[in-house]
């Protein structure tokens, strides 16, 4: 299933993609009218922690809309909603993983990926949509850059994961562009302070349900800037996979449904040209994923 | 005022102390039962973004309730009440400051304090109250090292604040131990894992409002390990003083109301001793800050 969260008069919303067509079914508003559920949470982070039984019970309702004599009063069509982070609000800062593709770390300047993770966090205020404009910060930073990277979506608080049940922790993925202020992060050493500027963490568009993708370890990373490709990786080249990831990360840190993990970029951002080449006003950032589909972001 | 969060029957709660009395108002109830005020939010973050007006709907209730015929039954007394955090959820990761004092620099191996802010965080999940006994960790780290702090609580969004504006966005300040696993912290580079284990955030007993803190850059901080002092310094020593912190981290990261921001430990931690002394099981830390009070913790 591939869920998204939108904004209506005002209101945040979350539902399924209709399916072959450019619109989302209103769940929240099926189950108000048709009173499928005994309860059914209007806030996703409630709904992604019930885990699989989310999925079923936005099922129920999309089959009753279905079967209702308005089904199409339902249907809200791209065009009249506004798009939203899949999960709009993490609970914490969102977890990030440095350097977790060797060439990348090369690029970087370093001599290999490094053996213990690197972690470091993007505050919940740089968050962003899919096609939202996002600020090109120019009296901030004049090196912004874009890393396109696999984000996963946690669906159960836990802690000391062992590796073999880490998928059990997955709710789903969708895309993210971390998007890095390369002379902040250099001049700051930690990196907090380059990777935090509003608008530096657009995700989405769709919040993929794990069932959707068997391996997340086989799936290729497209990023392109103007139509050009930058980045064309396979996330079978992370140091650390995803399940790797989960459990490191649970030793040391609460994971909590709605926790968002994005682990890493492949080769091929802006500072590993040559010359290092930033983003720009009216540039436009498209990164894809097998499977979740494409992230796009002009900047101005 | 001193504003201290808390536990009863199960409800996160928040009051004023009672003066001379160790209690605390119930402000909750007494709005409830009398109906002091045209809304009353339970939720200590929305009443924090009220800034002074929570201040003042607080000395409403109170006094409301002294002139009631049954002010006792408002007073609940610490012995009943388990103490939270002062603010028990952060709305984004706890901002912390490094190496701000230049002496601490000095020992943990630097040769002086960085010219630019270095900035991490610490997970909201790393959170804990005054008094409560605090995991040692033993499995994880070897090295669990402690960090006295004062702490700035936000009470106003705010991006892009002059120095000279900073104060208006402080609601007040706490008291928080920046635990630290020193061998996580060296081994991933990155700060972020060797600051975020459960329980590695204490703060408190008090939010003080600012008004009872003229001067934040002329307060002691005493930090005693089983009533030996380690750390006897002065907010007077920071690199960069509080104003200026704010208006450099609102710069690159949007601070929201219950943003809390770590300012930097003073010389004196256990990984600057000779040889590095870290804590073990059974050891009590407290930290007192001037005009805040002691934050205190044993481990296990």
């Amino acid at each position: 299933m591939k869920i998204l969260s939108f904004k209506l008069n005002g209101e945040v919303k979350f539902g399924p993609k209709v399916k072959k067509e450019e619109a989302v079914w209103d769940v929240v508003a099926i189950q108000r009218d048709l009173n499928v559920l005994p309860t059914f949470s209007t806030n996703i982070i409630d709904g992604i922690a019930l885990g699989f039984d989310f999925v079923e019970q936005i099922r129920k309702l999309v089959e009753a809309a279905e079967q209702s004599t308005s089904t199409e009063q339902y249907k809200l069509s791209f065009s009249e909603i506004e798009w939203l982070s899949p999960v709009p609000r993490t609970p914490k800062n969102i977890i990030c993983i440095g350097k977790n593709y060797d060439e990348h770390a090369k690029e970087m300047g370093a001599e290999a990926a490094p053996k213990n993770l690197l972690v470091f966090t993007k505050a919940a205020t740089s968050i962003a949509a899919d096609e939202q404009v996002l600020p090109i910060h120019a009296t901030k930073t004049d090196s912004l850059d874009y890393e396109g990277e696999l984000a996963v979506v946690i669906g159960k608080l836990g802690r000391d994961i062992p590796k073999n049940q880490a998928y059990d922790y997955i709710f789903g993925y969708t895309i993210a562009n971390d998007i890095t202020a390369r002379d902040l992060q250099q001049r700051h050493v930690q990196f907090f302070l380059g990777k935090t500027l509003d608008g530096t963490c657009p995700m989405g568009p769709y919040l993929v349900t794990k069932d959707e993708i068997p391996d997340p370890q086989k799936l290729t990373i497209v990023t392109k800037v103007n139509g050009e490709i930058r980045q064309n990786g396979s996330t079978k080249d992370m140091m650390f996979p995803v399940d790797e990831l989960i459990s490191t990360l649970s030793k040391y840190v609460t994971l909590e449904p709605g926790d968002v993990i994005l682990t890493g970029t492949p080769e091929g951002v802006g500072k590993g040209m040559k010359p290092p080449t930033f983003l720009k006003a009216g540039d436009e950032v498209k990164i894809s994923i097998e499977g979740i589909g494409t992230l796009s972001n002009r900047f101005e």
